[in-house]
């Protein structure tokens, strides 16, 4: 008899298994986005968003009818960079296969060093030290490095090192990313999907040969950059959705990026 | 010894439940969004996208370098219409909350119609014939209207009925829709996030006032315009997730949407 309601039990817990895990799991969803205006915060030599106002008004048919124009460069506000943008033959933006923009997120906060030094590097030792206290990143994560500057937006000066624009303001940018020995150990030794940083760019803001870049996207590594709200996520067990504009040939564009922090159970 | 094997079993098996529930379901993801080119179908009044080659090359630094800028109206392509696009107040890209833009699919084939005449509109009846088959649409749920439209992409001519460009092209424009009565059946019966379909607008190429843009937009519920790959859907048990381009105060924009089909269990 106790066999038997042992087993019904067990039968019981698994029917209602089985349906939940054709949903999705309960949560919160989080906005790792910005919003794109004309205060989004762009590279200084590139063009920024603009916004052309067609229509916002009622009409003659005696509707109200909103409607804009818009322009930008691929390379800025809450944005993918392709491997190509870096690499060439790599994907571009509208090749990189969806389940490559979809996985579990591994959130490193290194937000203390970043915000002490602006030309803080997160290395190979700073990948090993999170490891050992968090245990090893896991096959096909989506890697977010947080290094607190997302508090800083819209404000340029604090968060790229300067609110000029131009080429004589590229020699000015202080802002934290990841080394190239990072970079170059994670193709080696982790398997993950994609990176992700809540600064400008995934080389630090005195780079000259963006290394970091080109050993990623060798791999077909995309990163997402100038990421918001990596405050809001724990360091492991949320999802992360990085849903790129699909630009035919881009090397990047406009990417809507969020996360679901499931339920604790 | 029999019920400790039993419990035992059914310990396993919940452990296992509950570390998948956590966990996204397995399945297929399929892209739904159309490619942004300078082929991608446009209102014929509307701004076209356009692509600015900045960079294709290999710089003096030695490495390849690609980047873009990029132009276009917000409803064009695979797009958002928020509801501000049709109803003032209502809210704009940026203001619709992420968990209205992510949901159970309801796959309605409306293709044997809405090939057969470019001028149907999917009606109240529709909506009850489709449930009478199907089971009643589920609270939450993204319902997704397929006239198979998505096939012609992207020639215009089959696609709009015209491939004239300007004023003159709108009295010729030609593809089905939703019907007002269908819209005002969904936001009176049913409780639903959004709604999408494969051709380019919620009303009917002939529609003159826009009264399910009227309709569902006064009531928040966002359109998704323009989508692709719908045969690839089951008509009920996969998930959409629909990400905006975030334009602050937009009335739609560029949208990446897909799906996840879980694997049968």
């Amino acid at each position: 008899m106790r066999t038997c309601i042992a087993m019904f039990v067990a039968i019981l817990f698994l029917s209602g298994c089985k349906q939940a895990n054709q949903g999705l799991p309960s949560g919160k969803w989080i906005d790792l986005s910005h919003s794109f205006s004309e205060k989004a915060i762009y590279w200084p030599t590139a063009k920024s968003f603009e916004l052309e106002v067609v229509s916002a008004q009622h009409t003659e048919g005696g509707y109200y009818y909103a409607a804009n124009n818009f322009s930008a460069a691929e390379h800025g506000g809450t944005h993918l960079d392709a491997p190509i943008h870096f690499y060439e033959g790599r994907w571009t933006s509208d090749q990189i296969p969806v389940d490559r923009l979809i996985g579990a997120a591994i959130v490193i906060d290194a937000s203390e060093k970043g915000l002490a030094d602006r030309d803080f590097q997160f290395g190979e030792q700073d990948f090993l030290d999170w490891e050992a206290n968090h245990g090893r990143i896991p096959d096909d994560s989506i890697v977010l490095l947080k290094f607190g500057y997302a508090q800083y937006w819209p404000d340029r000066l604090k968060y790229l090192g300067t609110d000029k624009t131009g080429e004589e303001a590229v020699a000015e940018l202080h802002f934290p990313a990841l080394h190239p020995d990072g970079a170059k150990w994670l193709v080696a030794n982790r398997k993950i999907k994609a990176i992700g940083l809540d600064t400008p760019s995934i080389d630090y803001g005195q780079s000259k040969t963006f290394e970091s870049h080109q050993i990623l996207f060798k791999e077909n590594i995309p990163a997402f950059e100038n990421v918001a709200n990596l405050d809001q996520l724990p360091a492991t067990g949320a999802h992360v959705f990085a849903l790129p504009m699909k630009i035919e040939g881009g090397s990047g564009g406009p990417l809507r990026i969020v996360a679901l922090v499931p339920d604790q159970q």
